[in-house]
């Protein structure tokens, strides 16, 4: 068993659907906010709850390096350890790698990097980029890509897709063959009591071990039996491929075919957002998408702004991630239905009406506007928290939006881009 | 109509009662949470209601700087400004200059001070700081004192000590003529749901308003009318006296008797806590306390560790403040029943368990020290976050149990003061 996918509703080119993991349904399109270090910056897992996030990132070359993987492993895997009982997606650590510029080396092998912490030397190939996303356990891990640079010329971008096909192979090689080494399956916490009351057992590991050993499950569930699980049931992550091509269309549709040919239940689309002009992205992400299968998810990857995640949910992308919304909040920089605000200005100082009148968040119930920017005047780290749960409130409502137009299939109804454009 | 206090129970010289404000019951004895800048860095005010937090404490010279006094008196006074419908205290700014050092200078006027921020020259006198005081608007606003330095010789020290009396004395005035202007008395907001559903309509408020001119009051808070509220219905903060006196006995009574002859609601113990010696410093409280109206609140300013609110909870002290549970946790030093631990040390990076076993807190109740270390290792903000909202708990909690104790009459059952002392 691993992830599902279910197409419910379309509307144009967008489709809405379910996505069903071990660790709960995940409703798509759907936003992920990236929680790089095991932590959505600043916002505590039950308010991520309440939110209605059902799914994070985290980031596997930031994990790798702290708390090391190993460690999470032995801990139960990234759900137990950030006690997040819902989905999880890690990314492969390509990208983190290709960001850090200077410090790298790619050869066929893998790619050689210095950790932007201490210098220190690593190695990521597509097996050891597998095994490090197995050990952490989240529902779904990518494939390890290269993200090529962006201007690159016809040749260089598809000697750079070329590399991502053999890595893709690579990667799905070692996931199928070592798969079964996820956390799940077996007991390294001991008990899911020591997490607490709150954490319930999760019910895909449950299902899973249940299949196997329903007797010890139930006990190992209920804090009495510490021995491991001792056999594989089946159940497993899901590795989604990714699509690479740079800017050029003919090799987007190449890289789009051949990536669907080795075989994943999910396709992303890598190596966007990287400094071309936002009319290139779309151009290329409907490149891409009329060439991935229509009933897997298609995941584009590091998008976006508002406008720009309703935009692509209507091209047909399922899943998208984006740092901006926690980002953007920890400068201040706050999306509300009137448009793009920036609360540090001294014309909120005074202002007692709440940030967003249209919001229903915990933050613009309570709050006015000039108790946010004092606090943002301040560096209170309180600024941080409640900025930080506006915008992805924001982001997850634009969402819901999105999948109730999309289930009315009615495309004039999705929310308007135009609502996060600062008003003159 | 201001605060009032009633003893509830004795046991041996604790006291158990209830202070009564217009923004809430508070049980005694009581440990204040410190809001230095209209927040308690990193905790939202929902989690602070979930904490049972009935007062917090506010730094007036912190708030004078910014946003600014006026500022919060025009958006309705600091309850509405950080929408906190509970209790508040404010200290009189003395505490927070003085300990400026090179940057004060004080006459019989008043103190001259340099911003800790940019270096700008300020004026604090007992009017200046009461009528700060009245515009941020909390429940208890404290007289203006001299934190008497230590050591300092007997004469320096009465000198000190009369200063404060006659400062006393210039405060009860100031505050006599002016108690009316506080925020409260006039609509300053507008409507009080501009604050959101989820900021009651205080109970305190509505009576206060009720009173005078109902009907208009019942609109006023149903968002319909804007005027202000034409008269001043009687409604005012309470203020306390500082007792001063140095680290000398006799001083400490005669400041204790002048100060309860000017005549306050309640009285603070001031000046302790300034790198004198536990053993001094109980014993000098204990010399004071027996001097000061047994029927007022007594409140010790600053103090203090856990085994030190507990014994000074039996002494008879009815309210404490301290930073330390917030800037402790902001340092990864944690409270728990089994003594105080410093979560960033490397053996707790595989500790699957909770915090503290024992502790019923959202934080213990849900992440592993395991997590809480990685987050503190890592500089990550929810570190601060949970570990501040867990000391939180910890103070609250050992309150409540004293409580409890002095409820039942068994100061044998106190929360021992053991507890809090690492284990070997």
């Amino acid at each position: 068993m691993s992830t599902s996918f279910e197409i419910e509703a379309h509307c144009g080119a967008a489709r809405a659907g379910r996505m069903t993991t071990l660790h709960g349904v995940v409703e798509t399109p759907v936003f992920m906010p990236v929680g790089t270090l095991a932590s959505i910056k600043g916002v505590s897992q039950d308010i991520l709850e309440e939110l209605g996030v059902q799914i994070l990132l985290g980031n596997t070359y930031h994990l790798y390096l702290r708390p090391g993987v190993e460690q999470v492993r032995q801990l139960g895997g990234l759900h137990r350890f950030m006690a997040w009982p819902r989905a999880i997606l890690t990314d492969s650590g390509g990208f983190q790698v290709f960001s850090l510029n200077e410090l790298r080396r790619v050869t066929e092998e893998g790619v050689t990097f210095r950790s932007h912490l201490d210098g220190s030397s690593h190695f990521f190939s597509p097996e050891s980029a597998m095994q490090a996303q197995i050990g952490l356990g989240a529902d779904i891990m990518m494939a390890f890509d290269e993200c090529t640079e962006h201007p690159a010329d016809r040749e260089r971008t598809r000697q750079s897709m070329e590399l991502t096909l053999r890595w893709a192979q690579r990667s799905r090689r070692y996931f199928e063959q070592h798969k079964h080494e996820v956390p799940w399956a077996t007991d390294y916490v001991g008990t899911t009591n020591q997490l607490g009351p709150d954490v319930p057992v999760w019910a895909g590991e449950r299902a899973l071990a249940g299949g196997v050993e329903g007797k010890t499950a139930e006990l190992r569930s209920a804090g009495q039996v510490r021995t491991p699980a001792p056999t594989y049931s089946g159940a497993a992550q899901a590795l989604f491929g990714i699509v690479q091509g740079g800017m050029d269309p003919a090799l987007r549709k190449e890289s789009a075919e051949r990536t669907s040919e080795i075989g994943f239940p999910g396709y992303a689309v890598g190596g966007l957002s990287v400094g071309e002009p936002r009319s290139l992205t779309r151009e290329i992400v409907e490149a891409t998408l009329q060439h991935l299968p229509v009933d897997k998810p298609r995941y584009l990857m590091g998008v976006g702004t508002p406008e720009e995640i309703v935009a692509y949910a209507s091209l047909g992308v399922d899943m998208m991630d984006c740092v901006l919304p926690t980002r953007a909040a920890r400068h201040g920089l706050l999306f509300t239905s009137e448009g793009k605000i920036s609360i540090k200005q001294a014309r909120f100082a005074g202002d007692h009406g709440p940030l967003d009148a249209n919001c229903g968040c915990r933050v613009c119930r309570r709050y006015s506007r000039a108790y946010l920017r004092h606090l943002y005047a301040c560096n209170e780290v309180l600024a941080q928290v409640l900025n930080t749960v506006h915008n992805l409130s924001f982001y997850l409502d634009t969402m819901r939006a999105v999948r109730h137009s999309i289930a009315l299939g009615n495309k004039a109804q999705f929310p308007s881009g135009e609502q996060t454009r600062a008003k003159p």
